[in-house]
């Protein structure tokens, strides 16, 4: 059977008047999109319209929750008490599966967004009070975790379906752990150095480090961006990259996971 | 079989470190619990706890969705699109029904908040967009609907489950509406007079107007209110006197709706 | 002497990491830029640079208040108090004058936005509500009112300041008020025509009405929009028949109210 | 000439139609007010209510800026940008400066709230982005800054006007520092305990740390709460063991700052 891989975007930020991203492009790339919730960027038109998309061009939708913080499009980080976290985390879990019903369709997975996701993966409270979340309201949904983060940990110690995530544009420490995109050098402008990291990490679940050094990287889903024009290219080129070495690019439901 | 009667509040109106009104008195007194999702009032941990409290008080609970408008707390008439109402009541649904997960209780019906209430009254397209959000959502949720008001017919024609709904401290006016709480003497602040409306109301489906003309006003669920001291011993009293005749006060799942 | 006018947008509509409109090429057409100042759009960021873009290419700055309504990006009609509407307004006012402080220049004047600007020109207590909040906070600051509105019958009457306000790309009905934008037509697309009318009112004080008829109309400023590339283009248009015909584009400041 | 001090509190915390705090009481025992200014807190109408207020009372107005973080009360700590944090502040005194017209009072002073107060007191980018927002929008306003922070270092840096803050029921640890309201017993809930430790700070410029050392604590204005009856009590007990030790309370624009 063909090796299988998911691609997942953040998608659906606009708010009210304002529109961001690239939801068109990023739509023909994925097949498993992160619906923002409304706290952080996404409001209930926006949530609707990507259901109805997402239906219809066969791309699972996954909640994308973030910190209450509209004006730093949760980019800032923010101190929260665990449990404000894992209440405010299931809101948006609800909220999604209430929009998934226009279209028909279910909720399959959970990512959250910038700078929640940084610090739950850093964090044991943090990434367990999303977890709980998941547990609670639905635990058929997928805990999306950056790879040997504390998210993969706290999923596992839940008992909670796991999909573990990796980069298609980013380089990695020698601990596997993803390089800080503060350092320069460590986005992947190159569509073709990133396609080739790519293919190898679905492949052979390994990756070349920073510094040269081979490194396990064992992955279910590959994120990709849309912030700019280059990455959309990027994501393009590594998915035609993983098409041509024979992997199957498909939702996180039939990931087996 | 007795006579049966619902009685409803609105509740967890809290916000952030916020507190507003009277939910643990109110909660000994009505058999359903209209929960702010979050829009006009409530946030994630508010309905948190109305749910855990509702489940262990024998209270059902329902969407109490209000116009995105925390700093007019939703008493702001608002002009907005039929379908962004829609979406946005949907949201709010679902948002709840997450959050009920915590006590493993359904939600049971859904209130307008406010203005959003006053004006759905009496406008077609506001109440059609809300009763849309129930039937796609979950239409098993009952639609409550001041008696005789746009939302009851919205509620008919789309086929919905309905509570029809009047309230125990208010005068109404020979046609059966509800009277302005802008003219003087339409809020009954003497209980034992409120009693007798609303004894009055659920035996017989009739009241006294304001011209002291017997009008039919037939109810399945009576509103009581929390904002002053008065208004809770309204109601305890219009609640005991309801008992003394007979009537028993039930959830609104209970009411054969 | 030239006769003058002034040219007037609304700019400074992005919040957050969100961006909209289209200030680079409006801010090189007009001479007064109305400031979107947080409550409708706009925050501290956008409000510093556009305080420093404007005093750089000498365009003067104004208070563009709007609802506390960002979801509706104040376009929504909304039901308010005068007196809260008025303090709402006198923090705007105050905002703008700090951030004005960074460019070490004055805020020149007030336009509202959306509907609260709609409402105000139909509603004599929100007409002085504004009026209001300007004479308090800065009484030299000019009051920019639609011309034949109840705005400026508000400026009169408080004795502030005031600019007559015509639009370079609307029609209007015979006596003399703006023709609704919901009316197919009313919006003048072809730049010609566009700028034919607004030679006319600048030079003569009238125009031709929808239904052909000469009405007076005298203006001290003028609105153009950014929102489609045709409306910068119809302004453009217009700005150049202006100075062809000799008239003097400034900022409001420099027309003698 | 008799030893002077000034005594502040935060106000005017409300929201929409949300109340909190005890401004009645802690009016009366105060002479500045730090007034929230709508981000953490507070409304153009709380702002007026207690511009008003305080004019009455002789008492001196401040700004009170907080993150923008309405849910979190101002309380949670959030990561910003030096610059975005420094038009934040601007603007927000902008506000204030705006609605004190209503009382024809001058704003005369700036204390940050919550976590962005603890923020500055430990970090030079944020302490300096405040004071800067200080120069360019009123250089006579004065930072309040607590006791060798490093608010008091920025304030110092860009020779802004001072005034070094003690608290009238929190102990210090040896080195002149506040002791965390985390660890137990360092809030004094004993009236004469802090009744007692505040004459000393005033009258001798130092304290019994937690250790029973004596430090140096030299302070021009003293914190007092009303978060609970308690601290209320407390601030009162202090005021009047000052006064009966001669010192006199006066605002802080008469502290010769």
């Amino acid at each position: 059977m063909a090796k299988r891989i998911n691609l997942n975007a953040d998608i659906a930020e606009g708010w009210g008047a304002y529109n961001i991203g690239n939801d068109a492009d990023l739509m023909t790339i994925i097949k498993s999109a992160n619906v923002a919730c409304g706290f952080h960027a996404g409001d209930p038109n926006t949530m609707h319209r990507l259901c109805m998309l997402a239906k219809e061009q066969g791309v699972s939708i996954g909640v994308h929750p973030g910190f209450n913080d509209l004006w730093g499009f949760g980019r800032r980080r923010i101190q929260m008490k665990p449990a404000d976290l894992e209440y405010m985390v299931a809101y948006q879990i609800g909220a999604l599966q209430g929009m998934a019903q226009y279209a028909g369709v279910k909720v399959t997975h959970l990512k959250p967004h910038g700078a929640l996701n940084n610090m739950a993966a850093e964090d044991e409270d943090y990434a367990l009070a999303i977890g709980r979340a998941i547990k609670v309201v639905d635990p058929s949904i997928i805990y999306v975790a950056l790879y040997g983060s504390k998210m993969q940990w706290a999923a596992e110690k839940l008992g909670l379906r796991l999909a573990r995530e990796g980069f298609v544009d980013r380089m990695y420490y020698d601990d596997g752990n993803l390089a800080s995109r503060a350092l320069s050098g460590t986005v992947l402008k190159d569509g073709e150095a990133a396609a080739k990291q790519t293919v190898r990490m679905v492949l052979d679940g390994e990756i070349l480090s920073m510094n040269g050094k081979v490194v396990k990287v064992e992955v279910d889903t590959l994120c990709v961006h849309g912030d700019e024009p280059t990455a959309v290219n990027t994501a393009r080129t590594a998915r035609a990259a993983l098409e041509k070495a024979g992997v199957e690019i498909v939702p996180l439901t039939e990931m087996g996971l």
